[in-house]
Parts: C-alpha cells; sequence; structure tokens
C-alpha cells in the first residue's frame, strides 16, 4: 500500500517547519488525519488566519497587527534607546526581562557573506533613517554572540559611531546558574574579557 | 509587549499536536507570522483538504481515500489472513516490509480499563463480524508489547480462537542490530522465552 496522496501532501508541508523532519511530519500527518474534521479547521484557520492578521511594524520591523507596533506605539516607552535584533522572537525574549523600556529595530536578519547577506537585504537603511531624525541617544547591539551576529554588530558600531550616537552590545559572559566547569571556552574567554572591577 | 493575539492563537492550537510543547508551538508560530502567505496558505490547506479527503475504511478500519482502502480493495491480497494492529499508521509500519499479503484489521485503540476504554470502544466487534463470514484462517496480533497491548493481544486471543481461527501473535526479541547488553530486561526475557531451536 502507498501512503496517501492527502497525507503525503500534508508531510511535504509540515516538513518546511524549522526543526520538523520528515519522520516527524508524518507522525503529525497520521494524527492529524485521525482528528476530529471541526479541531482540524480550528488549527488551520488559526494558521491562514494567523498569518494573514500579522504585518510588519513600519517603525522598527517588528511582527505587529497595526501599522505601528505596540511597543512603538507605546508613549510610556523612551524613545532615546533603541534596542537592535534580528528576529521578531527576540523582541519576545527581551520583553520578558520586563526591564527595558526603550524601542526596538527588528534587523529581519544578520549579515552574512557566505549566504550572500549583505547590509542592503537586512534592515539597516531603516535603522539609520530612524537615527537621522535624531533623539536616540544610544543604540545597544543584541544580535546572537555567533559569527553573524557579531559580524552585525560591528559593521552596525561602525556606521553608527560617526553619527554622534553612543553604540553599546550586551554583555557576552557565562549564564546565571552555569557551573564554570561546563562554560565552553569561547564563553569563558569573553567572561573573562568583560570582567569588571567589584 | 504582550504576545500578539493572533500568534497566542496558532500556539494553542499547534501545541494540541502530539509531541508538540508550548516552547516548540511559539517557535512554529512565530515561523509561520514570518513565512510567505502563499507558502501559509498552501500548508492550511493541505491540512484542513488533506484530513477532509480523508475517512475510514469501511472494512478494515484503516485510512482511506475512498469508501474501502487500497489494501482491502486489492484482489491479490491474500484474505484468508487478518492482521490486528491499534493504529492506521501501523499499517504502514507493517506494509514498509514489503513481505506480507494478508488483510489488516485496525482496532483505533487499545483496550485499557484505566482511561476506561473497554471492547466496545475499539472496532472488535467489527472484527468478530469479519470472521464470522467465514474465509479467514489466522488472525495475526500486532498490537505492541506494551501492557494495553498486550492486553489487547489476550483478550482477543480468549474470543477469537473459540470460533476455530488460528490466532498468532507477533514474536517479541531483540531488535536486530541491537547489541545484547543495550536490551532492557523485559525484551531479554521475551527474546528467551520465544527461543527456537536451530
Amino acid at each position: 500500500m502507498e501512503q496517501l496522496e492527502p497525507i503525503t501532501r500534508m508531510v511535504n508541508e509540515l516538513s518546511h517547519l524549522p526543526g520538523i523532519g520528515r519522520k516527524t511530519a508524518q507522525r503529525l500527518a497520521y494524527h492529524i488525519a485521525g482528528m476530529e474534521l471541526e479541531d482540524v479547521r480550528n488549527m488551520a484557520t488559526a494558521i491562514w488566519q494567523g498569518r494573514k492578521a500579522i504585518r510588519y511594524c513600519k517603525v522598527c520591523g517588528n511582527f505587529s497587527v497595526d501599522e505601528v507596533c505596540q511597543v512603538c506605539a507605546d508613549e510610556k516607552r523612551h524613545n532615546g534607546q533603541i534596542c537592535v535584533v534580528r528576529d521578531p522572537k527576540d523582541v519576545i525574549a527581551m520583553e520578558r526581562m520586563h526591564d527595558y523600556q526603550g524601542l526596538y529595530h527588528v534587523l529581519q536578519g544578520t549579515l552574512s557573506p557566505m549566504d550572500g547577506i549583505g547590509p542592503s537585504q537586512i534592515r539597516i537603511a531603516e535603522l539609520l533613517e530612524r537615527l537621522q531624525q535624531g533623539g536616540v541617544s544610544e543604540v545597544i547591539l543584541a544580535t546572537s554572540p555567533d559569527i553573524e551576529g557579531e559580524a552585525t554588530a560591528s559593521y552596525l558600531a561602525k556606521v553608527i559611531k560617526p553619527m554622534g550616537v553612543q553604540v553599546t552590545r550586551i554583555a557576552h559572559g557565562l549564564p546565571v546558574g552555569l557551573d564554570l566547569e561546563y562554560a565552553d571556552e569561547v564563553t569563558l574567554s569573553k567572561a573573562m574579557a568583560g570582567r569588571r572591577e567589584m
């Protein structure tokens, strides 16, 4: 017996999702095939209507339901600080700490010469435009501490500093709760380099 | 910033899937929110149309596109053998070995008194009906070697044997390629009990 065509189509689509291989997609497709019609309709609708309801904030590039996102529209946020991140989900991570009161700028990618992604492929021009409008005193670079994230941070520091805006980089070091002996060498060397007087 | 409502709805729906917790659902929802509209439409359509296209074979209970599934409709299959499995995906697993030429019966569950699932909640009556029509010489019980699977197999053996039909159980033992030292005790004891003369 061949795999049924509707199931194959589900498997093909589901395996486009990150972290979902063919085997997992197959497990999910068989599960969906056995679900109540009503529940599957709700799921498919949530996916399609959800995606349709989402656009990018025209100011910062974050996910938004309206033209301008919740953060940019919030007058209580300090508009003198802009925290630069790669993805909308990084904004959620930052917001989870309930500590940062400034604005964001979502690059929607990082520089990666290997993949042919240069400064014009990500939202750097939009960031520079925001800075040119004035009023921003600090740009916090919060891209990940990997090769692309570091390259992006270096590039941004180089182009932003001449504009007279303070540029900072989030600290890299030992994550809280990690035992020293389990830290990798790169993290440890960053932690040493970033040491502060007590 | 709160999580956007359309994303929350996606997370809620996706986390109903097996093996997808809230964290994974969130990762998937953020990925979907950033996908091309067209790709999301294809995925949602494949899920919904796929589910709608699938029903249960009226003979064996397997997934099917038509009233009778491919296996039951195939005249080259031996209709004197019925292999009893729990789920439609078990049929796919059996078919993958390209070795078995008989028919199937999908129980759509296993007996589980703890969860209140008795003989009338799974497709046992339908199996007995097929046997009463005659022509079946062997029923192969291929439920999993866990508590529910064994209980279901024992129950079926008890009700089918008096009908004069041979009842067999698939062998349990060491999986091919598994080193003896890594086998768990239960598997090893089943392998010993099922030993055969060489």
